[in-house]
């Protein structure tokens, strides 16, 4: 048996939020405490939950006062994941529009990956009992996320899931304790490149503003007629969502957008002197 | 994702049956019967149980009718095991005794190895709800498998014990067959990012032709100097480089680039009608 140390678990799954969009029941709210305090999880937000407070949230959650007292409620998904680097939303099926999908083993490893080489804040969010995340919500996450179950049975319910998601999070934790132990061998993790950035990566509140400014400015050069967006808007959020922009890219890109909206209102012509090109 | 055979998945995990000892509470048996056939695993063993038959069982285990048929009761755990070639007994805490122990993931992998290279029968036992397995009833068992949890908080029920067990033995069972099919190349199976794209990713050949249309563009809006170009070329090919465009997004971004560029020549004005938006 693996020995571990506790505190130094949940030092690291304490930067991994479970978001929970729309919960009808609460002994589903109750049965994810539990299975967070279980695996050393500890930060629950809930997206417009249906029934809040409910004496079974309490029942189902005996024991894990703690994490009841730190559960967060929000009105938007958008407020949920504002302050997050990585977003993971989970999807049974597969939907109209592809987007990078992962197994839940991978999808945790990359999740402790994030969130102890990088200190990124990682969220990793559930739909609702009946029918999951609407794609406006899938499309606000950088990765989906699935657990390969029997498909010809049907589906996992959204406790059992997150129960799942959570065991997988703090095998990940503890693998990567363990490789740390043997630091001296200085063996790869994971085999995925480690990227040491420069920059901050932007967060997704900041993305909340990226895509409006990229929409408006593709709408200005006549590429992208709101009224009838088609598919666009979507293929940009998972173009972009993909890469976790940093903050001088994100700079970068939105220096550029400004620029062409300039150039097509008419406000910014050609100069012969180069005095204006931004230090980059 | 994965594609996987569920018929084949099934035809080893029917080899690996659950047996629960005493069971007081028949949601705990639905449950547990969920688990099972969401993950492929189809036969259920139950030793004297407490409360059977019970609507509760019929209730939780919705859909596995199949399962509920096939539950074979025993009055000893002697029984349930009798034509069994390895047994792990489940165990939440250590013991007065010593035993080999294992974690719920190489326990796993252990099971399907016996069952799919030496055809051997597996049973994985599981106690009361309130006290588990007796150490007359662990010392039947080959191995003890543990699940590594938060030891400060407490342990599993047993219905999600059962669920994570069951879902580590489809994880090995798929982990086998995906080895089983790459046999010749024997390439390691976890770890990959698996995108289910509906359009083929662009080779590196056509990235070389993306760039020097990017920076084309961006001298063109005297956002680059190409004579003094600083780190932004090299800014650029990070930032799209991690994002491996598939050739749709390729497309969507070159045509974007050339709106810019024929809109900085005078090439392109604004028009009234939309019809010239592309397709996308």
């Amino acid at each position: 048996m693996k020995t571990f140390d506790n505190a130094m678990v949940s030092s690291h799954l304490n930067h991994v939020r479970i978001v929970m969009v729309n919960t009808t029941l609460p002994a589903n709210i109750g049965s994810a405490l539990r299975a967070m305090k279980t695996m050393g999880l500890s930060k629950l937000v809930l997206v417009a939950p249906k029934t809040y407070p409910h004496p079974d949230i309490d029942a189902l959650a005996a024991g894990a006062t703690d994490l009841i007292e730190q559960i967060e409620i929000v009105e938007t998904l958008e407020q949920a994941i504002a302050d997050c680097h990585l977003v993971f939303g989970t999807s049974a099926r597969s939907r109209t529009i592809p987007w990078p999908l992962l197994d839940v083993r991978p999808a945790s490893e990359k999740a402790l990956q994030a969130v102890v080489q990088q200190q990124q804040e990682v969220a990793i969010i559930f739909g609702r009992e009946d029918r999951g995340l609407t794609n406006e919500e899938l499309a606000l996450a950088n990765y989906h996320v699935t657990i390969p179950v029997n498909t010809e049975y049907g589906v996992l319910n959204v406790a059992q899931a997150i129960q799942i998601i959570c065991y997988e999070l703090r095998m990940a934790t503890l693998a990567y304790e363990q490789q740390d132990d043997n630091d001296a061998q200085s063996m790869p993790v994971n085999n995925q490149i480690d990227m040491h950035w420069d920059e901050p990566l932007v967060t997704q509140e900041q993305m909340q503003q990226f895509y409006p400014h990229l929409e408006k400015m593709l709408e200005e050069i006549e590429f992208l007629d709101l009224n009838n967006p088609r598919l666009l808007p979507l293929r940009l959020r998972r173009l972009f969502g993909r890469i976790q922009l940093d903050r001088m890219e994100y700079n970068l890109l939105r220096g550029i957008f400004t620029r062409v909206q300039a150039l097509s209102q008419g406000k910014w012509k050609k100069s012969t002197d180069k005095e204006d090109q931004p230090h980059v």
